[in-house]
């Protein structure tokens, strides 16, 4: 039985601090081949690149190990890594190690999870990671002990079709981490988003900042309940963003 | 009490001849803003702006509709609606009419969906609407007859907390339309997408293609079953991912 392919990606770039501890946790199960963005695209979500080319770039390649970077987004980097590079489905993907918190509907904008959730419609199990700190230098202790957990755990066991995993760490020491909790994606938005300010030209211009507004903050079983009370938090996220019940009352509605 | 806000965005750019026939269609119910990206921004998904400040600019205002133009994303654009241009929440969203398809996991590249699942994180009543015809002279008279009718129906009945409606437009005689169907998001995937090319210095380039591989295709309950047996597909999106039926299995796994 030939060793197991093992799809890398993360959207912090091919040479983030990230991606290389995530790279270093997976190299012994299998064959490893990364494609990732050449620079940072946090914040790209699902977006694909159509109105310019893409290039990939081989960075290095050794024994059981390739590295590639790629011009466009995460999601393009998977899609050009399962149609042009790999002559088999991979038999996992994972994306990150995150340099921030892709907890609660952070997973919507994530470009880390836009590379999962596209490994999953392809049929491959497929995990983000996070750690909730935006430091290119942040500690990955407590992130590669736990993954190294769950991803052991989706290897063997595979996930079923149509759900992927979106993991994300409190940033605390890792003596102090109470476990693995398995959560729900946090109900909440992001408020007061804009700096605006004026240009040398008289020109206004607004940077997108804010905080997140939390609507749920007692309830335990959410994933930001979990970080804060210092849980690996773990979501399992469908791809199918059906609303299967609401389905009916919508039919008498509009079809009365 | 006040007329109704209404907010509208779309992918293809404020001076699409989509968001035109959605503007027209809007007018009469209420306030109009539409904040809408200076040029095409298809494929951008849910993603945000955040390494680069982002510009508004007025392009009209008349009685009871302003426009202005966004350099950055659809999401930016309602962000930026929301949270500098108005003073009160929307009672209603509208995004499109976008020029192309956003049927079946289309719903998760689509930049007029990112649009709408923004409203909807914002509590505002939220509609995508969607012709499946990418053509920038595509018809949009069949379009416009059902998406009056659905838009009457939300801004009277608004939509639940969590989720909003992905209305997908058949080409086809508007007199051939068999009526409006509910359904499921179809489950597939985009296959083969990569033409590989040289440029004129011997390297290689990619441009994003493919087609969809439908999962289900004889499943009468989706959406693309719908748009193919000449229904208006209208499917309601959950915009919390949680796969909670995974939950409790997922937890003897990892916490056993």
């Amino acid at each position: 039985m030939s060793k197991p392919l093992i799809l890398v990606s993360n959207d912090d770039g091919y040479n983030a601090k990230g991606i290389s501890k995530l790279i270093d946790l997976v190299k012994p199960y299998g064959d490893v081949v990364v494609v990732a963005p050449e620079k940072g695209e946090s914040g790209m979500s699902h977006a694909i690149t159509i109105k310019r080319p893409l290039r990939l770039t081989k960075i290095s390649e050794e024994t059981n190990l390739r590295i590639y970077s790629c011009s466009g987004t995460p999601v393009d980097s998977v899609k050009l890594a399962l149609n042009q590079l790999l002559d088999r489905k991979p038999d996992i993907l994972v994306s990150g190690i995150n340099h921030g918190s892709n907890a609660s509907i952070s997973v919507i904008y994530s470009g880390t999870m836009g590379a999962a959730i596209e490994g999953c419609f392809n049929g491959i199990p497929s995990i983000g990671f996070s750690v909730c700190d935006h430091d290119k230098d942040a500690d990955f202790d407590l992130a590669v002990k736990y993954s190294k957990i769950i991803f052991e755990d989706v290897l063997k066991n595979k996930l079923p079709k149509g759900i992927c995993l979106n993991v994300n760490y409190p940033v605390i020491d890792i003596n102090k981490v109470k476990g693995i909790k398995i959560c729900k994606q946090t109900n909440g938005v992001w408020k007061e988003e804009f700096d605006k300010r004026t240009d040398p030209y008289g020109q206004n211009y607004y940077w997108l900042t804010g905080s997140f507004k939390n609507a749920e903050p007692d309830n335990t079983n959410t994933d930001e309940w979990a970080l804060a009370n210092n849980y690996v938090a773990v979501v399992p996220i469908k791809v199918n963003l059906t609303a299967d019940n609401f389905i009916d009352k919508l039919n008498n509605r509009l079809n009365d």
